[in-house]
């Protein structure tokens, strides 16, 4: 099928993919008064007593935002906020479909760091969490960071954590088909953007310890010259051996890929320089790092991309919806790692052992059940932590 | 019944009176692969082609956002934007049980007059339209106009306009029947705050010359010391003979009073000194200038009140989501004064002259075909304006 015009076609036919509906009855004189005037006042001054109230008598509890300016829109770049929305209604309907999590996109047209900080500080009243969605790094470091510290409500840029969250789902599966250990296991993430350096931070919390990042430069290591103030810290907390050279050269003996950065950088030949079982995750989207079939003959004995037409789709479906149902069931005030980690072994769990194969270490992002079980975990996870 | 308990019991119960659906489906790959990636490029390319687009590729053609700092909610006053949610929720439930139209409220943590217009704008993007709800005189005229600057989407500030319109509509129908005309006709408003102040400009705008405001001084005339900006610009274009004097004089012979300010400050004696066949509305809710009774017994052919427990109901929900309805329908930049009169032509003649009594002069605000019809108006007047 060709998707573009198929999917733009149905784009015309739905005229958007979301709407909001009414859950209270509006028939009678009687339902008016008291889904709105003049019985409102008593849930409205209930709640000026005692904010917490309006987690129990409005649906900020269930309602995310999905908050975006348009500059990395899957692979398509800095398109601009309205070009932005079908993509965050998609997310909208996956929040919904899968996680029965309400979610209303909002596209902020600036890519002013202070801008977007303040639209989403002053709204964080109206709702139980904020998903930041397709903001280009490393703006998105410093916006997340600042929400983070001024509002009271989960902030989660998916494509950092999202990304990280289904990597660490993927791999520890990896590792219960490998017999792999964690702490002996050496991973090379090629790509040193939003998700590069999340899912890089999450395999630590994890206790993978032997993690290296590369971007288009190579290696990250300490003392290289020119690296950002995002890749400095990472040389600080990865590599720990501090090896330099290209991405070849790191992959060389190496157990686990990953790739968040650009189609076909990976060839058969730096797969068959890795070590035995080799397990590659070549996530680029749409066209991986290396095609599956490529790597499967050079080795390779797990694959998983983020494409749904192979095995193995590591999307961040698998995670979003759960995460927030989780994160708003325990009221959670922010998404932490003990969080992300519990959701990761979550999805990976999901599998049970009689059905996990090197075709199938992940989840369908279609199945119904999983958003349940992950918010559970995270919910758990929220609660020990607090 | 007690509403305020009813109603806090029934919030308690439905969790939210609003939630987002899906209008795509979701059961497969494919379903996946065109709502979402990868198909979900195209639309985002058509629009960034052409950023009209928006309006035909996501739901952007019939979204409002419900804006409000929480500074004047009800008869509450200034709760915070927590607490008015409730009431944004139900205007949300009315704008889709009503007018077919999605909203989604959005309350912002801020009093600051900057901020507010700041975050719409950044946001006008994401939206059809912005209905401005509930903040308070004099800040939401500066809110209001500079919105209107720089914005290219219809901003719309109901507890003006929507006040205005439906005020307007009574005055129609109470002529129709009292077989006054609209310039010879005198009328006095009550209260010139936001309400008070659009209605009069509106009823000007109609043809209706003969209008005067007053505050709690009294009318408002040029000269008068101590007025702010507002009021000065209405003492030039109301009160034609530039009377001076208490409401209690103001009413003197006049043929309708409007009340939109505060309970009980309307006697029955003012209601006897007013001309042949009074037409008195007192809005003020829940508890009005005059109650019916009274008012009746005073001597008044025509009684209406923002209240559903007495005849004639003059509620702003009869104009809102017909408003937008027409204003998206006919994707107007603005909501301009012809388009106003037309929703209030459109509400009045709702009314066919064999339904028209004095007990009978407003549509009832639950009637589905209502906004339907006021649509129709209000996107005519649009193409004509236009």
């Amino acid at each position: 099928m060709d998707y573009a015009q198929e999917s733009l076609r149905k784009h015309y036919e739905w005229r958007g993919k979301i709407e909001v509906i009414s859950r209270a009855p509006v028939a009678t004189k009687e339902d008016l008064s008291l889904a709105y005037s003049p019985g409102v006042a008593e849930p409205c001054l209930q709640i000026q007593r005692d904010v917490n109230e309006s987690y129990a008598l409005t649906r900020r509890s269930n309602m995310v935002a999905i908050v975006t300016d348009g500059t990395a829109v899957l692979g398509l770049g800095d398109i601009g906020p309205e070009a932005a929305m079908p993509v965050m209604e998609g997310k909208a309907v996956l929040f919904k479909e899968l996680g029965g999590v309400d979610a209303i996109p909002l596209c902020i047209r600036s890519r002013d760091t202070d801008d977007i900080v303040n639209t989403v500080r002053l709204l964080a009243g109206s709702f139980g969490g904020i998903n930041l969605e397709d903001i280009s790094a490393p703006r998105c470091f410093e916006i997340e960071r600042r929400l983070k510290e001024c509002c009271d409500i989960p902030i989660f840029h998916d494509d950092q954590h999202g990304t990280a969250i289904v990597a660490l789902a993927a791999v520890l599966n990896a590792l219960r088909l490998s017999g792999k250990q964690k702490d002996s296991v050496a991973v090379v993430i090629n790509g040193a953007g939003a998700g590069g350096i999340a899912t890089a931070c999450l395999l630590l919390d994890c206790g993978i310890t032997n993690v290296t990042l590369c971007d288009r430069g190579g290696a990250i290591y300490i003392g290289r010259d020119g690296l950002n103030t995002e890749k400095q810290c990472m040389a600080q907390i990865t590599n720990p051996e501090n090896r330099k050279g290209s991405l070849a050269d790191i992959m060389k003996g190496t157990d686990i890929f990953i790739g968040l950065s650009s189609p076909g950088c990976v060839t058969q030949e730096m797969v068959r320089s890795m070590s035995k079982n080799p397990v590659v995750f070549p996530m680029a989207n749409p066209v991986p790092e290396i095609m599956p079939d490529a790597a499967k003959a050079a080795g390779a004995f797990i694959v998983g991309t983020g494409r749904s037409d192979f095995p193995n789709q590591i999307n961040n479906a698998l995670a979003f919806p759960g995460v927030f149902k989780g994160a708003l069931a325990a009221r959670a005030r922010s998404i932490s790692e003990p969080m992300k980690v519990a959701a990761a072994e979550a999805i990976a769990g999901f599998i049970p052992d009689c059905a996990l194969t090197p075709d199938c270490i992940m989840p369908s992002p279609l199945d119904r059940a999983l958003a349940a079980s992950v918010a559970q975990a995270v919910a758990k996870a929220a609660a020990l932590v607090s």
